[in-house]
C-alpha cells in the first residue's frame, strides 16, 4: 500500500477529523490544502517557498502535463517531483475535469473521451486507463480515478448515468494501475446533489477499495449551502480509514465547513489565481491591492500575517508593483495567499486538537466576514 | 562627502581599476555591474534573491518611478530604500535618457524638456532642478545629473551643442542638489564618437568637481570597437580619485573590456530582459532555451554555474516552463543570468588583484565565444 491513513482524534464540539497521512514522500498532517501547480509549478512559487509556509502536498493536472510537456519527458526526467524538483507529496487530478471543461468538441463514449487540445486543436483520447498510464508516468504519491463530473444544475438521468459510468470506469482505472505500492489510487464518489445518488455512488465506489475517496461534482456552480447539504449525508457513509478530499475547494469559509463536515484534503486554484489578479484572502476579509485607497496605505497587507510579504511590503508598494505589472506583484500576494490557507488550516488542526473547532470558525467570521 | 572612492590597486597586465567605494548604505568592491529595477523591483527578483546573488547596489529609474507611482509617494514612504525593502546601496539615473527614448512629442529646451508620458499621454516638464527634485525625493546613495544624450550617429554641430548643454545642465543640478552629504551626484561626460568633444566635456565637467563621473552617450548602437576606442581616450583623462561608471553596459564582452579600459561600474537592463524571454548567458555561450534542442535535455542551464537555477533545475523543464508561459521561467533565467554577471565581475576583481587581467580575458572568450 502507497499510503495509509491515521485517524488521530474527532473533534468533541464538531466531529472533525485531525488526521495523519503516511505518503512515499512523507507524512501529510490533515485536514490540509494543497496548493495547485498545474502546470509542474505553483505558479510564481519556487519550491522552497512552498516549504517555507509549510506546504505539506501540491496537486498538479494530468490533462495539462499531459499536453505539454508530455508525460513521457516528466517521466524520463525521472518522474514529476525530479522534474520539478519537489520532494514532497504530490497528487495529480485524472485529468477527467480538464478535459470536460477545456477540451474542446469532446465526445464521450464509454471507452472514453474524444477531445481537441486547448493549446493547438491536435485531436486526443483519454480513457480511464489511458489516465493512468500517464499518472503512472508522472509517478505522484496520490493518483486519481478517471470519472465524469457531471455539471450544476444536471438532471437526475443524467447524473445517474454519470455516476455509473464513473463507477465502471473507476474499476478500469484500479486493472489499469500499474504501480499500487508507491502510489495511491483515489476513486471519486460523484451524484451530483441528489441524496439518493450520493448513496448508490458511495456504495459502487467504496466497493471497489480505494485507499482514499474524493467527494467529486462539488463546487461546480451550485450554492454553498447546498453543497454543505450535500456533503452532511455523503461524508458519514464513508469509510473512516480512508482519507477524504474535496475536490476544487479553497475559501477560507468552505474550508471550514468543509472540514466541519468531515474532510480531509482540499485544492483550489483560487487563492494563486486571485492573487496574480491583485486580489489577497486577509484575516480582515478580501483586499483588492488595486484599488485607489491603498495608493498611500503603508501598512502590510494583512496586520495580522506573519508572512514575508506582510513583514517587508506596504500596501502601496503591493499596489504600484500590481499597477506597473512587475512579476513580484504576483510573488508577494501570491506567497501570502497560500501562506494565509496553510495557516488556517493549521489553526484548524489545533482547533480540532482543543475540541472547539466550531468557536474557531466563530471567531474567525466575525473578523473575516463572508465575502470572498 | 556622501561616498568615497578608494583605490586599491591597478591590475599590472592590464590597467584596470580595482577600488572600494563607500557609500551611506556600504561598501560597493569594484569593478560591479549594477542589476536594473526600473520600477523599485528588479525584475521577477526579491530582495533577499538579489542579496543572495551579491548585488551590491542596483540602479532604479527615475523617469518611470516619477510617472509611476511618483517620487513624492516614495519619499512619504521613507525613501527608495524603504519602499521597496533594499537596504544596500541605489543608484538612480536622472530620467535624461528615458525621456529622449521612451516620452512621446518632447519639446527640449534650454530650460528642460516637454513630454509626453509613454504610459497615459499627460503632460510633463523635467528640468535639471526638477530631475534633481525627483532623485532628491527618492534618496539613492548615487544620482545622476540631468543630460542630454546625443543618438549615433550624430554629427559633430549636433553633439557639440549637446555636450555644452549637458555641461550647463549639469551647473544647474549640482545648485538644484539638497542633500550632498547624503546622496552623490555624478557629473556625465558627453561627446559622443568625436575625441576633442569628448576631451572638451571631461575638462567641463570635471572641472565643477563631482563625486563621481559617468561615461554617456556610449552603448547608443555603435559598434563595439568604436565604443572600446571612445573609452582608451576618454578614461585616462578622468580623475583617478573618482568612480568611473559606463551607462547602459551589460553584456560580457563589454563588461570585461570596459574594465580593462579604466571603468569602475555598470548598468544594464540586457541580463533581465533577455531573461525573460528565455535567453540565458553561460559560460558556454548563450542559451535560448525554447530551442527544440533542449526538450530533452536534462543537463542544468551552465553546467559551470553554482546558482540556484543551475543547482536545481534541468534545461528541459526551464523550456517546459518558458514554454508554458510560467512566471518561474522569469525568474529562474532571471536569477542565473544576474548571477553569472556578478560572478563574471568577482572573477574580474580577482583577476585584476592577481595582475591577470588580459589572461583572465582571454580564458573566458575561449569558452564563451562573441555571441551575446
Ligand atoms: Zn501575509
Ligand atoms: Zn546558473
Amino acid at each position: 500500500m502507497a499510503i495509509k491513513y491515521e485517524l488521530i482524534k474527532e473533534c468533541k464540539q464538531s466531529g472533525a477529523r485531525l488526521g495523519r497521512l503516511h505518503t512515499p514522500h512523507g507524512i501529510i498532517e490533515t485536514p490540509i490544502f494543497m496548493p495547485v501547480g498545474t502546470q509542474a509549478t505553483v505558479k510564481a512559487m519556487t519550491p522552497e517557498e512552498l516549504k517555507e509556509i509549510n506546504a505539506q502536498i501540491i496537486l498538479s493536472n494530468t490533462y495539462h502535463l499531459y499536453l505539454r510537456p508530455g508525460h513521457k519527458l516528466v517521466e524520463k526526467a525521472g518522474g514529476l517531483h525530479k522534474f520539478m524538483n519537489w520532494d514532497r507529496p504530490i497528487l495529480t487530478d485524472s485529468g477527467g475535469f480538464q478535459v470536460f471543461s477545456l477540451g474542446d468538441l469532446r465526445k464521450i463514449s464509454e471507452e472514453g473521451v474524444e477531445f481537441r487540445s486547448h493549446l493547438d486543436g491536435s485531436k486526443h483520447f483519454i480513457s480511464p486507463e489511458k489516465a493512468i498510464e500517464i499518472e503512472n508516468a508522472l509517478g505522484a504519491d496520490i493518483i486519481m480515478a478517471f470519472d465524469e463530473c457531471a455539471p450544476y444544475p444536471a438532471d437526475k438521468n443524467y447524473v445517474k448515468n454519470s455516476l455509473e459510468r464513473t463507477t465502471r470506469w473507476a474499476k478500469r482505472c484500479k486493472q489499469a494501475h500499474k504501480n499500487p505500492d508507491t502510489q495511491a489510487l483515489f476513486g471519486i464518489i460523484q451524484g451530483g446533489m441528489y441524496k439518493d445518488l450520493r448513496e448508490q455512488s458511495i456504495k459502487e465506489i467504496v466497493e471497489l477499495d480505494f485507499p482514499g475517496y474524493a467527494v467529486g461534482g462539488l463546487s461546480v456552480g451550485e450554492p454553498k449551502p447546498l453543497m454543505y447539504e450535500v456533503l452532511e449525508y455523503t461524508t458519514p457513509l464513508m469509510p473512516k480509514d480512508k482519507p477524504r478530499y474535496l475536490m476544487g475547494v479553497g475559501t477560507p469559509d468552505c474550508l471550514i465547513e468543509g472540514v466541519i463536515r468531515g474532510i480531509d484534503m482540499f485544492d483550489c486554484v483560487l487563492p494563486t489565481r486571485i492573487a496574480r489578479n491583485g486580489t489577497a484572502m486577509t484575516s480582515v476579509g478580501k483586499v483588492v491591492i488595486k484599488n485607489a485607497k491603498y495608493i498611500e496605505d503603508f501598512e502590510p497587507l494583512d496586520p495580522n500575517c506573519d508572512c514575508y510579504t506582510c513583514k517587508n511590503y506596504s500596501r502601496a508598494y503591493l499596489r504600484h508593483l500590481y499597477k506597473a505589472q512587475e512579476i513580484l506583484s504576483a510573488r508577494l500576494v501570491t506567497y501570502h495567499n497560500l501562506y494565509f490557507l496553510l495557516e488556517l488550516m493549521k489553526n484548524i488542526r489545533n482547533a480540532i486538537k482543543e475540541d472547539r473547532l466550531l468557536d474557531f470558525r466563530k471567531e474567525f467570521f466575525e473578523k473575516y466576514g463572508y465575502e470572498i
